[in-house]
């Protein structure tokens, strides 16, 4: 089992991040708050460079090598908001990075990814295939291979963003967080117990890809069953690590329905003016399906990123 | 011809609406600087309440009635922001709110104009109809009309963003905002020139909608003919009032394809995650299709609103 971080580790990934990344604003909605019944706060994730919370690990990680590491460069295979992160992260420390995507990513990700300076390898859109292809240019680079979120650095990083969100608003009875490998729950989780036991934890998932609600009611790690949802970046499973943490330090996860995120999704887009991307809807949904478990309650929802490609959206 | 603001009725203006409207944030976008060539600062009035700069100018016309106009309230005839702007802030002030609509209008703005308590009447959709059904109403009730921008109290309000722009940035070179009937550009000119005389202010009109550009070129009013633009908040024309500030005050307007709008309007949305409507994505517009004209300079962009129909996007 990997070390467990603490809020000290995550104190620390602040500091060390701080000059590269957003200090995103917190925004709130009168519309939203009369529609919820609750007093609900907005950490702006999708506003952080890169346009998600990713950035934050990416950057602590790259940071924490050592001289000879930094050498070697840092590999990942994605498709997603990480590849992004990673690169960049790799950019602004003058490091390498190299990026395994599968072949069918889509273009405007290829793009941002290369417009970073990183290396692509592309390879056949299954997980052996990733997996495979990142061993080999991980055996031939030297490259350290940073994993999205079985990573303790990259929890620190993204714990970052709670401790900010509890730094500007007093008294929250919640935090929330959607849940997909549990990077960013678990990095939450831990800087919110640590700063104020009191504070609920409360993850968000949608339930066509339920594992991690189904592991922490079971006590004990479930695969994911063919997620399908539109909330494309909460399809990864929870790994020892962070369902570790995410079973000592989380209150409860509750699940939502894809109707539910889509109009979370639209209703965040259409009063606050601010893009976001499905997976980012998905606490907001929870509070609109549940609305007794958070009726006059002060709730923080990390909004986790703003990346949707305007030509598919939902509506 | 009324008498025109100065920079002192629209500092008396901010004093005045500053409990009830919201100071908007300034952004910027390094990726946006990247792709003009310029640094590019964008007072964000699609934050604004009801989504446009609108309820500035309402907000102010509004408190400058005395006791006994406020009691007979007050109406417009409007589709559009203003008339939601105008609703908005006759309910926060306790007074009455006359709106006359075209049948026709988005069922998603009757729905605002109603949700803030205004009474609605609703007319064929044409401007005659409207005219005449205003006019009966106001001489049924007694209501003040507010015209959306032939108004100096509404120009005086909408000059207020500028203000916050110019205190929150130093050493602008140009203040650039979209122009229909003129209000907000009026009320800009007024505040950029007043507070330093050696910021430039840049108007951007869609070239299908240029009343304002070949009225401020010839030197004398032309109207409209058939605007065709899908930036709907611009198919208005100048006005007596606007036309006289805009003369005198603005260094020059620039016009815009359609095409130039959507990219821009794209780009707002891609790169900095927030929703505006296509007229606020105007003035980028200009600054994208005239780069030579921008290039090196320090902007400040007020984008106007952010009410758009989400059913019905131009990507």
């Amino acid at each position: 089992m990997k070390k467990i971080p603490e809020l000290i580790d995550i104190k620390e990934a602040h500091k060390r991040i701080k000059p590269f990344i957003h200090q995103t604003p917190v925004l709130n909605s009168s519309s939203i708050d009369k529609i919820t019944g609750a007093s609900v706060y907005f950490k702006c994730e999708n506003f952080q460079k890169v346009g998600a919370f990713k950035f934050r690990g990416a950057t602590n990680a790259v940071l924490l090598l050592d001289d000879k590491l930094r050498e070697l460069g840092v590999a990942t295979h994605s498709s997603g908001n990480h590849a992004a992160a990673l690169a960049l992260a790799a950019k602004n420390t003058g490091i390498k990075a190299y990026i395994v995507m599968p072949e069918t990513a889509p273009l405007i990700k290829k793009k941002a990814v290369k417009s970073y300076g990183a290396e692509i390898t592309y390879c056949a859109p299954n997980l052996a295939a990733r997996e495979s292809t990142l061993d080999e240019l991980v055996k031939n680079t030297g490259a350290t291979f940073i994993h999205p979120y079985n990573n303790k650095d990259i929890i620190s990083g993204q714990g970052t963003a709670a401790i900010e969100l509890l730094n500007e608003i007093a008294d929250l009875d919640i935090v929330m967080a959607p849940v997909g490998g549990g990077g960013l729950l678990s990095g939450t989780s831990i800087a919110v117990k640590g700063l104020n036991p009191r504070v609920q934890v409360v993850a968000a998932e949608p339930k066509n890809a339920d594992d991690a609600y189904r592991s922490f009611k079971l006590g004990y790690l479930v695969p994911s069953e063919n997620p399908n949802t539109i909330a494309d970046g909460l399809l990864t499973s929870l790994c020892d690590l962070t369902f570790k943490i995410i079973s000592e330090k989380v209150d409860e996860i509750v699940t939502v329905s894809e109707e539910a995120i889509v109009e979370a999704m639209r209703i965040i887009w259409e009063r606050m003016k601010i893009i976001i991307e499905p997976s980012s809807a998905v606490p907001l949904a929870a509070v609109l399906e549940h609305k007794k478990l958070f009726s006059g309650k002060k709730l923080g929802i990390i909004l986790s990123g703003g990346n949707v490609d305007l030509d598919k959206l939902p509506f």
